[in-house]
């Protein structure tokens, strides 16, 4: 039995807490924790409690106010400021000398005799001054509690000095802290630097910066498309793998078996005699080539992030070089991926049971430090569901240790459990079924689920409306209507979203056959030339809704997403706020790419500030028109033809005549 | 990085599971834990998993299946037949020929060659056998992998022996088990006695069993009393505090500060020069006399309780042999019980946070021995909410190790964390907050949280209509009709009831004064003489009551109630049922004491396994009355001045002419 025991205080169900503290909560830099907990002790005593937290490497806590709610429960908050790993926990302890002034206050409204009383509140502060922290603090409080005992002063005046606000002051702040309970395990955040929360992704083969599709694109050539995507205001040009490709079982156009001659076969079947995942595909160009068009795109405010596909073509050095680490068949050949009946004999996995597992891991550890050192910061993570989930934990926390910068995306569209765990356990951005919820329902109850549900904490959304892989139905269906409906919807609901750029903003939507959600002539599997200013593009579009997202705040977060009742099944209706109300930013979509819908819609009105009686504006900021509205109900029409979306900017204030220069 | 690293199957959020495993879940002997967890592995493998688990002492862990449900959650069972902990955990790994096989079987339909396959299969059949728990799983392994590679049989016969029912058999029984995954941490099941769930209450001031108030009624006299309450169906009897009473600021009647000669003062004033917790308060009798009245209740099937109430008189042979268990006030007093202004000069509380608490510990935790060997099994402990949390959670582990069979009642009409926080830490049953839920709304909300919530897995409700400390309002107001109310609300809500009992069943309504809730010539002061035999005593009542839970196993337990619609809001209607609908006990209650009322109520048909064209006949277990009903909707009526319910069996079998002899 240790000193312990006698600890009143309990303190239970601290949030946020992921499975017990088992893995971290994530945040920004520069974002709030609002931590709760309940706390209480036994009996009627008065307890204190505090929240700390610190740098996971400093020694020192740091503390916050814990404040009250309802039934035990206390709110308190900290910012984190600097990247890597931060701790919080929470501490309580019974404070007798509050609970001592409590009681004062009652036995001097009932009248009782307090001579013994201010006695007892006398020792209280000369055993805090016994543990003060200064001489000075310890003199102030041997005066006080003299005070208290004086037979000079009369007894009010003995009561004012006990309950005064400097001795309440002086005994706060002394480290008189009984039998203080401390909560366990300490929980901890990762901090991430903001493009975690806030990022704009721009998917491109580089293979396809040619005009010609008989002549394989360069990252020279790439160059040249930077500064039209920088202008169309992405920061993550984010590039399928740059490694050479297999030739053996290579596939062909439109994933057929035989590719042909010239074919160039799927980025994602790595490795080749050139080289594997260290190597550039030589076609591409040199891994000088692609230093310099990592730093050019830094220069137009582009990050490259790089693709990491744990996967090796028959043609991968490590085949040869490695043999412990694929699975063999008993005819002695390589096991190939497979999802029976379904074979990619063009793909080795690795085998990440075999006995050699820690040299694989060291291996694949070694690829990402790699493209580390050639300035890459971000990583989009294929498949990492097919991968041990202990690797990546491994893998992400090992990386992350040095490189708190680096973002891993966790390309995984599984099952949800599946994709929760690899947010938990590190991936920092996660795709989401966005892609696939099209109807009011289904939006407003996933993105209540991503923004309100005890995931948030960990799994950030990065929003897709499509993908090499993913043509959806609705894209397929919807013409042009329906990819700017899907971009508002990406680009608003989340603070991360994506596209797969050349083939979204030019609206390719012929599957390679009905019923398919792949594309016809895939890049996957060939060059596909286009030309970015054709004049159904959406780039002004997309130029237009990625320069609203830098300008307005309340766009680059997710957790202040709310919705609002529109009475069509068709019109989508929320907003983004920031705190202080500053921005508020109302988006009413038409989810119906073939017909004009209206409807009315229906404002919170206490909660954006806005007084019933008073007129507000209402600033489109996709077509610049403004209109003026007054109470919570007011109408909206929206033809897709013309544009299926409103991003209106609330602004509250309208001018009257009281605003006028002649008024007064 | 040790072997565990290659673990794949990951298993989060095993339920039921309190704190993250800090405390233990409750059940009574013999019931079962249903226990469900998310698993599930990288990858398309297929996965086993089985739920273990054990009693704390044993070495080895027994096993039960888990099935899947939806979204990688899986759901298992067992049952706990013993008194003491028991353990349980999940283990799951991933399952190469189960996989194997669903993979043959895909294989096998799209026609493919299956030469190298069926190799694959008899490698994995090949390394069970060698590590076969027996020579004969050995020697049948072995023959089964030959079949696979047989060169004489057909492909056909070969694919059949691969997916035959025998291999699959062997295969799942092996011990083949790649890097197995066991949750942590191990969870714990604190397994109780029957009484624990199911007890029926009766509270008994021992010095007011005699006829004649200016007789101390003595534990002799208390055995007369033992026929009648045993007749009514009761199987506890609690006995507040049977110890000697302080003299010093002893209470007067109706809780006056000075009591006069031959009051006999409150027997929560524990101590005296007679003894303290460990004495038996001379006028009461001999410690001998307790031990025979204990003996002679156990002969009427009735169980007695203690109260253990943590503080002393001033006349307590601790004050003087154990000065530094109290506070001492800085004029040399001991430290009374406050709640300021309010103070209580006749309670010493113990200072729990003394030097010497360990001593004060061992102390308290003698007295519990102490009563034990005196045959008490059962503790109602008073306020443990003003004594420390850890000082319980340490008292009731260490007497439960050498007793398990000890119940311990948690008297904390306080605060919800609080409450529930006792339970967690090991109270058996817990007060509740049953005793002021009058409306329909206050009942099923509440009845619902108690029993659909997690707290419901530890917090065990023993429900009281009244106490010798709270006489409602609604019993005050409603007359003998409310008091049936509440004893039919109290016996068919809850698993364990209990009344306080003379006060109740003669409807003692009368408070001290208008807005307060104590009695008026409360027994807690003063002795009271009453006719148990008067006219207008419930007593029939709660012995058909208390009949009708004896003999009905549904109405002794907790989780298996149902609210259902009825169309009047004074008017709650609910039942409870056996898993094989063998019995379905449906309640009505009017909660109005003062009106008929009547309404149509709803019965979820097919959940009581009714068929809506037949009727069915509804039997008052109160009334002997018969109904039939037919379809889910049917009318009742309810006048309390004769009764104000009806406790219904459900008897799906009606009669019908092809039951007639003659029929055939």
């Amino acid at each position: 039995m240790s000193i312990e025991k006698r600890q009143r205080v309990v303190i239970e169900d601290v949030s946020p807490q992921i499975d017990g503290g088992r893995f971290p909560i994530k945040r920004a830099e520069g974002e709030e924790v609002l931590v709760e907990a309940d706390i209480f002790t036994d009996g009627h005593d008065l307890l204190t409690c505090r929240l700390l937290y610190r740098r996971e490497e400093d020694r020192n806590w740091s503390e916050a106010p814990l404040t009250p709610l309802v039934n035990d429960r206390w709110r308190g908050r900290f910012r984190v400021t600097g990247l890597g790993r931060y701790l919080y926990a929470v501490t309580g302890w019974v404070d007798h000398f509050a609970t001592w002034q409590r009681d004062l206050k009652k036995r001097v409204a009932a009248g009782q005799d307090l001579s013994v009383e201010l006695l007892i509140g006398a020792e209280l502060v000369d055993k805090a001054a016994r543990s003060a922290a200064t001489a000075v603090d310890r003199r102030q409080l041997e005066a006080k509690a003299a005070r208290l005992r004086s037979d000079s002063a009369t007894m009010d005046e003995r009561i004012d000095a006990a309950l005064d606000d400097t001795l309440t002051a002086l005994m706060a702040s002394c480290r008189e802290r009984p039998f203080p309970s401390v909560s366990s395990p300490f929980l901890e955040v990762v901090v991430d630097r903001e493009r975690a929360r806030f990022s704009t992704w721009y998917e491109l083969f580089p293979r396809s910066c040619t005009s010609d599709p008989q002549r394989h694109g360069t990252f020279r050539d790439c160059e040249a498309h930077l500064p039209g995507i920088a202008a169309m205001g992405f920061d993550v040009i984010y590039l399928p793998p740059v490694h050479p490709i297999g030739v053996q079982y290579r596939k062909g156009k439109n994933n057929t078996n035989a590719a042909l001659p010239g074919d160039v076969g799927s980025p994602w079947a790595i490795g080749g005699v050139e080289g594997g995942h260290k190597a550039i595909h030589p076609q591409l160009g040199t891994l000088e080539d692609f230093r310099r068009l990592v730093e050019k795109a830094a220069g137009y405010g582009l990050e490259v992030a790089m693709d990491l596909a744990y996967q090796c073509s028959p043609d991968h050095p490590y085949v040869k070089e490695h043999p412990e680490w694929f699975r063999r068949r008993p005819d002695g050949s390589v096991q190939y991926a497979e999802n029976p009946p379904k074979k990619y004999q063009d793909i080795y996995p690795l085998h990440f049971e075999t006995e050699a597992w820690r040299e694989l891991w060291e291996e694949l550890r070694s690829v990402v430090l790699f493209w580390i050192e050639q300035g890459i910061r971000i990583f989009r993570v294929d498949n990492p569901h097919t991968k041990p989930f202990r690797f990546w934990e491994w893998l992400i926390a090992g990386v992350r240790r040095d490189y708190p910068e680096v973002i891993f995306l966790a390309e995984a569209f599984t099952r949800p459990r599946v994709m929760h765990h690899l947010a938990k356990l590190g991936f920092t951005q996660s795709y989401t079924y966005f892609t696939w919820r099209n109807t009011k329902a289904e939006l407003t109850e996933y993105f209540l689920e991503l923004t309100r549900s005890q995931g948030r904490e960990y799994l950030r959304p990065n929003l897709w409306p499509n993908t090499p892989d993913i043509l959806t139905e609705y894209l397929q269906i919807g013409g042009r209507p329906a990819f700017m409906v899907r971009l508002v919807l990406a680009a608003t609901l989340g603070g991360s979203y994506g596209i797969y750029g050349p083939a979204f903003e030019l609206c390719e939507n012929v599957p390679v056959r009905p019923g398919s959600e792949e594309y016809l002539d895939s890049e996957k599997y060939q060059i596909r030339c286009r030309d970015p200013e054709a004049p159904h593009s959406l780039r002004p579009l997309i130029a237009r809704i990625n320069c609203i997202r830098r300008e307005n705040r309340a766009l680059q977060r997710d957790w202040n997403l709310s919705f609002h009742p529109i009475d069509n099944d068709q019109l989508l209706c929320y907003s983004k706020r920031t705190d202080d109300l500053d921005e508020i930013i109302l988006i009413v979509v038409n989810l119906d790419p073939h017909h004009r819908h209206s409807g009315w819609l229906e404002l919170p009105m206490a909660e954006f500030g806005l007084e019933e009686g008073s007129p507000y504006q209402l600033h489109d900021l996709l077509s610049e028109a403004r209109f003026l509205w007054s109470g919570p109900r007011n109408f909206v029409e929206l033809d897709p033809r013309v544009i299926p979306a409103h991003i209106f900017r609330v602004r509250r204030k309208v001018r009257s005549e009281r605003d006028f220069d002649y008024y007064l």
